[in-house]
């Protein structure tokens, strides 16, 4: 299987990219497409042993910045950048999918622009893999941030979409669905969650209700969809809270004399904690409801992370996710 | 100055709210109206030297359950509920001020239904202080779940009242407001969010822009403004993601021999964290919009809490809260 890696995209792109993608050609025997400037791509590859590796370049000139405001402006300003040409061999089938830890929003629009949504897809979302106490750990949380506003349709898709996303790579049987509100009783709920609540119940997925905010970490359900304002809102948020509780322990464990001996000990399990909330073990998201497979990496990926959207790319692709959803929108006449 | 106080709300009524109601009637001097089953009012302050303090008791038959589904169906059927006649009391002026830590939407609705709004206000909004990295360790955020879908114009009314209560009971100087959005940088947001910017710019108010989810808990201002249906996942979305933190890091802890000791060192570490996050300090929170000083405290709230949230009530009355809004209401011209 081939698949193409924007060599430039990310906070720490392209050292760790390459460096993600050899590891990834190597262990998981995959053809890999590194797209972003030539010259620069060689420089970091020749830092490793790549004999036996299918490793290509393509050439892109320009890059697509991570701080960038107007995302889809830039995209339609820099045709040749990484971004855009990599979703061309998507496009152009010379790759079977496109993994980029650039800007989302960037990626969002060089989609939109180079491959175009599935068929009867109403808009596409953004996508997280989210820390929560369910049996594997985490859930799928949909839009992060691709729609702002939102229709009872476009949630209905994104759960349509979801669903199949964790049943065929996340491994989860028959997905259980909730969507975001302010109360976890029925009939909670703004305008849209209530218009969107009955079109989930008639829909034939394993709908279990609201999830409030609380719910969200504790594995109240697999699959979480909300409108991209309150799903930007929801990660954005927990990073902070996160960053701020260790923050506050960390000063404190450190201010105090007698608890200082106590930090050392405690390194192990601060460590643990990190590992449970770390976004890397699982690479990256895709962006649903683009007609062809893009994983979107965290914008702080490091080689490991790389490694692993290239893996989450692959599995997208074995397990015919992009079919799987338009049978899914057939059967589900939305 | 005299306040009333639900005796009979909260998850550990009437236990702690008498004991609070006697440590604020003793340390601040206020005079308080128990309200709530006399005989078992009674029996509760039997346990309390209460020589020299002014605490009296209004009867009310009924409580309304803190899981009540329909709050406000509950408030109609329950007129001699504490809950009303703690209302009635405030309207009737035989008190400057309500305290109750019972359901915060059955607040709401028996307070629109005894005090009515304040001339002018199109919503009332539930507020809450929550922690940040301000100079002060919090900030006021609202509405948390009074207004599921709101319009621009009560956002703008919201960011009013935040800052004067701010100003006037935080102790905040020209208090910074900002707006909740899925990005810092202008344009972003929601519709309601991008037309809302423009009446906030407008407005004359410290305005410091969009706070994404991350800057919440990170001081990037002291009032912060978001309708009730995200404002309600913020505030329970933060209360899941603490937990699940603090409860991974201490199964962590615990489960390692090694950081067994740690964890016992740790320990002092741990109470100060709770201590930062401890609602218990702030008390409760206004209702703002109402026509009369209604505090709201946590449905958790001890003793300690109570006596606070006494304490923050008395605050709001002394430092004129109630003018304060109608004037900034004729300054706003909103």
């Amino acid at each position: 299987m081939k698949i193409a890696v924007d060599a430039m995209g990310g906070d720490h792109a392209p050292g760790v990219v390459v460096d993600g993608a050899v590891q990834a050609a190597r262990d998981l025997g995959l053809e890999l497409i590194l797209v972003g400037r030539r010259h620069v791509i060689e420089a970091e590859l020749s830092a490793y042993d790549t004999a036996g590796l299918s490793l290509q370049i393509h050439h892109a000139e320009k890059t697509v910045a991570m701080d960038e405001h107007n995302p889809a402006a830039a995209i339609k300003a820099s045709k040749d950048s990484s971004m855009v040409l990599g979703m061309e061999t998507v496009r152009r089938g010379e790759a079977e999918a496109f993994v980029t830890a650039g800007h989302s929003g960037a990626a969002l629009a060089a989609a939109l622009f180079r491959l175009g949504r599935i068929r009867g897809i109403k808009r596409p979302a953004l996508s997280t893999v989210f820390p929560s106490q369910t049996p594997q750990g985490h859930c799928f949380l949909l839009d992060i941030g691709a729609n702002a506003d939102c229709k009872p349709e476009y949630l209905l898709q994104f759960a349509v979409m979801g669903a199949i996303y964790s049943e065929r790579v996340l491994g989860v049987a028959r997905p259980r669905v909730a969507i975001v509100s302010n109360g976890e009783e029925e009939g909670k709920g703004n305008q849209l969650v209530q218009d969107t609540v009955p079109l989930l119940k008639a829909s034939g997925l394993n709908f279990v209700g609201n999830a409030e905010g609380k719910d969200i970490p504790w594995g109240i359900a697999d699959v979480i969809v909300t409108d991209g304002f309150t799903g930007n809102v929801i990660i954005k948020l927990s990073e902070g809270v996160s960053r701020l509780l260790m923050d506050i322990l960390k000063t404190e464990l450190t201010s105090r004399s007698m608890s200082k001996v106590g930090a050392l000990l405690a390194k192990p399990a601060f460590d643990a904690v990190r590992g449970r909330l770390d976004y890397r073990e699982y690479g990256g998201a895709p962006l649903l409801g683009i007609d062809g497979v893009v994983i979107v990496g965290h914008g702080r990926s490091d080689a490991l992370a790389i490694r692993n959207a290239i893996r989450v790319a692959a599995q997208t692709v074995e397990n015919g996710v992009l079919d799987a959803i338009k049978q899914g929108l057939v059967e589900q006449e939305v």
